[in-house]
């Protein structure tokens, strides 16, 4: 059945609209001197900003800041973070931000206290023992990055957005406040939400048996982004909208699902390369990849459980034929990422082309597979990776 | 929304056939001297037992041992453990066995560092800061003790048995293999899939509104009991059943499914005065009580969800009148715990009679509320609790 497996999920969470004014309670149990990570100022527009600070005041620690963290984040600031680290004696990360920041935290949290080049460690998926201790104040629903030990940064001169899991990066607390997200745009809200539901599909298609009830688990929280994400676009404020896509995000992403099998992610891969070489939002990439991955691959071997996901997820009749009943299904999903969520549907509209696709395949493959055929929900060679592109074009 | 909630599980698992060959790798993480529990001695039938001397040795560790605790465990032997562990030094503990025994050693964990007597530790909730390490390993899918903070310990004297739950009594790692629990017998496995069913139900029968994804959770789990059970009450060395229930007997009571919610778990409170007064199996008692509470509390207040459980979990037709729908998965149940399982349908079956329901309802009330009303899915009295014991006569 499942292949033997570790749980360990330490990471202790505060959930609700209080969580912040926990932080001063948690920040003396984990150091004294703070460094702060954020990104472009959105946090001191909406007071999550001065919230922390007063909490850094309270606990009676000292901090300092780097700021400045962009999408796709690059491995400079990292760099820059961990050097300062190891200059100013910092003993505790604090991040505030969207993936972006809490995976470039991550990145300065586990090279602070090596000699070794950041990049070196990433590159090398270096298995390290330790990390200065990190604590991170999620501001939207999309990585679940405050609650696993990944961090996906990338290398502006190779092209490269390389993921580096290892366990000492995981956060030691997160500080989980639905309010914080109210203020997320209803674009960015959507690009959350492709990510949340790509997290998912990339577990929930595959051909491995695996524990009953976790089918269950992953199509229930597809059905809650599918359902939350227009009203969290729509109201902004919505309480309910944006505290269930928190709570999808974090489950999305964080070691249970995936438990008992070996999958290898391939609309992130794939997604990876797209953003490495065109800086396009990583939720928009995976939107538009993720139908045409599903297409591509649907054939005999997958259409029972891709039609099992648009039964229970689309809500798709079912039918006596699979493939019919797996296509309505993918029909739908596309749908509701362009017409619901406003997405683009395809590469070209967002002025990509296919001029990369051979070395953007080539590329996914190599870092992703040993034997040269990617295998997951169905195996895949190089060209299968460039026909996928090429498929969303 | 949900209520502001803290979710911190850091117990480490290892799940899957090889999970007890890991035991001596985490032994020296966590101590020196250990303390092995456990019960009645089917550890030594199954191999169980010699496999953890093996391990023990391999840590380079010593041991001590303790043995014959029962079902409906009893605090005297508690008692004898914890002044044990003081007067020998012991730093860890190591319980195998069913919920009875990791109980009972997680009570002796929890006491052993004070000078006060366990029971009154349980019976004032104590909030203790620092306990023994403990490390499980769970030979049958019931409890879920292994991977939560909670014991549940018998008073013989007073007739009390109580619930005691404090962070510190959390295993600090679990062991669980499936194959540990291929001896279970049919009526074994009955009773434990019974507690499993009812502890999601505890969380799951509420008029609060909690995260879309998790009524999914439950219910998937529901169907995966109520799917797998019979599975292994048929074939005990069936792997598949026997992992499934594994899994969902831990993610059915490990502080996830009922963040957000304060609850009051009544047929639990129901359930531990009959097995406190008439020494009954646990499971066996919540499988004639939780149908005997669901018809009790029907009425259009609660009819909306017990028609839910009744369609997505009992996979009864959805109808108009959701009280009628609500009553046939009642039915349903009833019959899932006595045909398909093969549980005695009423108190009255297992020879308890009508004498002691009132004490019994004062005593669990008294327990579990401080205004003489149980709140949970619907508002209890004194006299409600009663008759929803004659109910199950």
């Amino acid at each position: 059945m499942v292949d033997p497996f570790v749980y360990h999920n330490p990471t202790k969470v505060y959930f609700g609209n209080d969580a912040l004014t926990h932080i001063h309670e948690e920040l003396p149990r984990w150091g004294k001197n703070a460094l702060l990570v954020y990104g472009g100022g959105s946090i001191k527009d909406n007071g999550i900003y001065d919230t922390i600070v007063e909490e850094i005041r309270k606990a009676g620690i000292s901090a300092y800041e780097i700021s400045g963290v962009r999408p796709n984040p690059e491995i400079g600031l990292a760099e820059k973070g961990a050097r300062f680290c190891r200059e100013t004696g910092i003993d505790l990360i604090l991040a505030a931000g969207g993936g972006s920041v809490i995976d470039t935290a991550k990145v300065i949290a586990g090279s602070a206290l090596y000699e070794e080049n950041p990049w070196d460690l990433v590159k090398s998926r270096a298995q390290i023992s330790h990390a200065l201790p990190l604590l991170a104040i999620p501001t939207m629903a999309a990585t679940g990055s405050e609650m696993n030990g990944c961090a996906v940064i990338t290398n502006p001169d190779t092209h490269e957005k390389l993921g580096w899991t290892t366990e000492a990066l995981r956060p030691k607390v997160s500080f989980l406040c639905p309010q914080n997200t109210y203020t997320v745009s209803p674009a960015q809200t959507a690009y959350g939400s492709a990510d949340i539901l790509s997290h998912i599909l990339e577990v929930y298609l595959n051909r491995a048996e695996g524990f009953d009830a976790m089918d269950g688990f992953m199509e229930s929280m597809m059905r809650s982004v599918i359902r939350w994400a227009p009203e969290a676009m729509k109201d902004g404020f919505s309480e309910e909208a944006r505290s269930n896509l928190l709570w999808d995000s974090e489950w999305a992403i964080n070691d249970l699902i995936d438990r008992g099998h070996s999958l290898s992610w391939t609309c992130h891969a794939l997604e990876h390369e797209l953003s490495a070489c065109y800086l396009i939002p990583h939720g928009l990439g995976l939107a538009i990849l993720t139908p045409a991955f599903m297409e591509y691959v649907l054939n005999d071997d997958t259409a029972p459980r891709l039609a099992q996901f648009a039964v229970r997820v689309m809500g798709v009749k079912e039918g006596k034929n699979e493939k019919k009943t797996a296509r309505k299904g993918i029909k739908k999903l596309k749908k509701f990422f362009t017409r619901t969520l406003g997405l683009p549907a395809s590469l070209s509209e967002i002025n990509i082309d296919d001029r990369l696709f051979e070395e953007m395949a080539a590329h996914a493959l190599s870092w992703k597979s040993r034997d040269g055929i990617l295998h997951g929900f169905y195996p895949l060679t190089e060209e299968d990776l460039a026909a996928i592109y090429r498929k969303a074009l």
